[in-house]
């Protein structure tokens, strides 16, 4: 595997977010990152945390730093670009282990180290995970100063993707797309929805993934009406709804590839709602391209949903932000206000359900000039599989 | 699978919780759960979120209530003992979609329904992980109440394994144990780190595992220093040191089974520090039974350590506690001071590094009144595979 983000293009990033910085009058950012949420600190640093989390630390002038628990100096110095690195308790694991043989910084000794004027206002990114623990460390370290909250600034610069996180995610889907095309040959009645879980990642670990894009969907019957949801024993028997989503991610990129599967025929109800997500889906990706705003889509999608008479079996907008997490900024909902730009990626992601059933088309897009490039599109019609 | 915890065992748990509570003047207790760290939750409610994150509100009197993500609804009624769930904008993804069309409550309009009394005490379990959104959320909504940390009470009642809890975590180290038994036959030098993690995947689904205990350590040669580390697309090569940690989760709890492995023979470095793990490892669960005190053992171990010329060699104490989590409370350090008792269980984590390679022999344990009954003890012993 060669295909790897150059180190220039992480220190293209770092300047990129001191520049924002500055015009925001801000100090130091702080951007977090837990196993589960591993996409700032792996942005800016190339290293993803593993049971510990982890931070960036980035100043408005000079080199930025690494924040690490104290079990994973080794791991990180063999991973992360950014070359300072620092043990802090504050990482540590959910457990609290409390390392009384491991020498770890402090906030107060760290931003000595990488900040040499007087600290005024921090910013923390990643809000939505940000742990009490780091707050009140950094709050202690410097009670003087304005501590605010800000994920624009590091989302700004990860929304529109470069020509080498493009090749990631293309790779990152190929993979994926390779994995459901065996996957479909692989399925019988009988299998649990876990033993189906199990193929797929061995699928995508043999084609190439660092890791899942998430953990796997295969949901049957009525488990598919699980917008989100986990895999279970229950069996894919005959003639279900069976929901598949199938992620790998590689060198950091995670791709998610939906399709409805039944194995023998689908009953009417199925057939006619999974055809509504199918023309709903394809219709969003016509109406997506460079220049259109993000809301009039969401918009859109509704009032034809409405029309072809699946508006009562919708959750949530059309599509959301890809990238790092298969999941990211920004969403694009009735009410959003942002106009498409070249290059930002989403996922297409058209969910529909019912009481006894939900399924979910989903794909990857790249926004160009005049419409969308797909990053995954096969098996996109009726898939009812001979039993 | 006919094995699962039964729901008086929630129930009791949530009974344990609301007396500690009432004996610490606490008139709510929130517990949160994240994907990566999903054990309170789970342990309270059987629910445990993915993409989003989510929390369990107990009352000092009354009933608990699942506090979870827009989306999750039909997944978390299907899932969860505690049947009010209410949906909740502090436990979206960290995407934050905004969700214009999902009503949700608001903690003030939550704490109305699940207690009638006025709140002057509101515990927050879960600290390491934490979220500022969900902290700044309950502030918002009692500014008067007194907001306190406590995770004492919930991992004193997970500390001790109940009989449910211990065929769990029996049936994790069975999952796991067969699956490193085929992984040894697997493994080859050409191969690279993650076919074998995809290998194992399959091996512990088919096997009968829910989810990953853990993410698999496949790390050979220099990567095997890594205490904490992800595999890679290194190859494993011959008379290379190859760590494997093969976890499995099983109704919620989690198993890791760690072997020191060569394809070929070891050099004479490699297989004198495997013995001596090996021989800290043995002697580690000698000394442990009930009444034994934590930190005397940890001591030990480190005594011990020294006295094979190991000493250098350790980054951390001897064992750790395991039940959901792999990792979880309480740690043996050589400060500890508690008292071991019967139905702990706890990793014996014998971890061993120099600059070249490092290694790890782990098992999981219960401890009884003369010592301690293995959850998994096969291949302990120098492992050098023919190829």
């Amino acid at each position: 595997m060669n295909l790897k983000i150059p180190e220039k293009e992480f220190q293209r990033r770092i300047k990129n977010v001191q520049k924002a910085m500055r015009n925001k009058d801000i100090d130091l950012l702080i951007a977090h990152s837990n196993e589960a949420d591993f996409a700032n600190v792996r942005y800016l640093s190339n290293y993803w945390p593993i049971f510990e989390s982890a931070g960036v630390i980035i100043p408005a002038e000079g080199q930025p730093a690494l924040l690490i628990g104290p079990e994973s100096e080794t791991f990180a110095r063999d991973t992360s670009c950014i070359k300072k690195i620092y043990k802090m308790i504050e990482y540590r694991e959910s457990a609290q282990p409390e390392y009384p043989d491991i020498e770890v910084e402090t906030f107060a000794s760290v931003f000595k180290k990488v900040y040499k004027k007087k600290i005024k206002r921090i910013c923390l990114s990643g809000y939505q995970i940000f742990p009490l623990p780091v707050y009140q460390g950094i709050k202690q370290a410097v009670p003087e100063a304005k501590i605010i909250t800000d994920d624009d600034i590091i989302a700004s610069e990860r929304v529109i993707k470069s020509r080498w996180e493009l090749d990631m995610l293309k790779e990152s889907f190929r993979i994926a797309e390779n994995a459901l095309e065996k996957t479909l040959k692989f399925m019988k009645p009988e299998m649990t929805e876990l033993q189906v879980v199990g193929f797929i990642e061995k699928e995508l670990y043999l084609g190439g993934a660092e890791y899942e894009g998430h953990p796997q969907y295969v949901l049957a019957g009525k488990n598919s009406n699980h917008a989100i949801g986990r895999p279970t024993y229950t069996k894919l028997g005959r003639n279900n709804l069976i929901q598949l989503n199938i992620g790998a991610r590689f060198a950091g990129y995670s791709s998610s590839v939906g399709r409805p599967v039944c194995l023998g025929k689908m009953t009417d109800k199925m057939r006619k709602l999974v055809q509504a997500g199918l023309d709903l889906h394809f219709k969003t990706m016509e109406w997506m391209k460079e220049g259109v705003n993000a809301g009039s889509i969401a918009r859109r999608f509704f009032e034809y949903a409405d029309k072809i008479g699946a508006g009562k079996n919708i959750l949530y907008g059309p599509c959301h932000g890809l990238g790092m997490m298969e999941v990211e900024r920004p969403w694009m909902e009735t009410h959003s206000n942002y106009i498409l730009k070249e290059n930002m990626t989403f996922q297409v992601d058209t969910f529909l359900y019912c009481d006894e059933f939900g399924l979910r088309w989903e794909n990857g897009v790249v926004v160009k000039k005049n419409g969308v490039i797909p990053l995954s599109d096969r098996f996109m019609k009726i898939i009812e599989l001979e039993i």
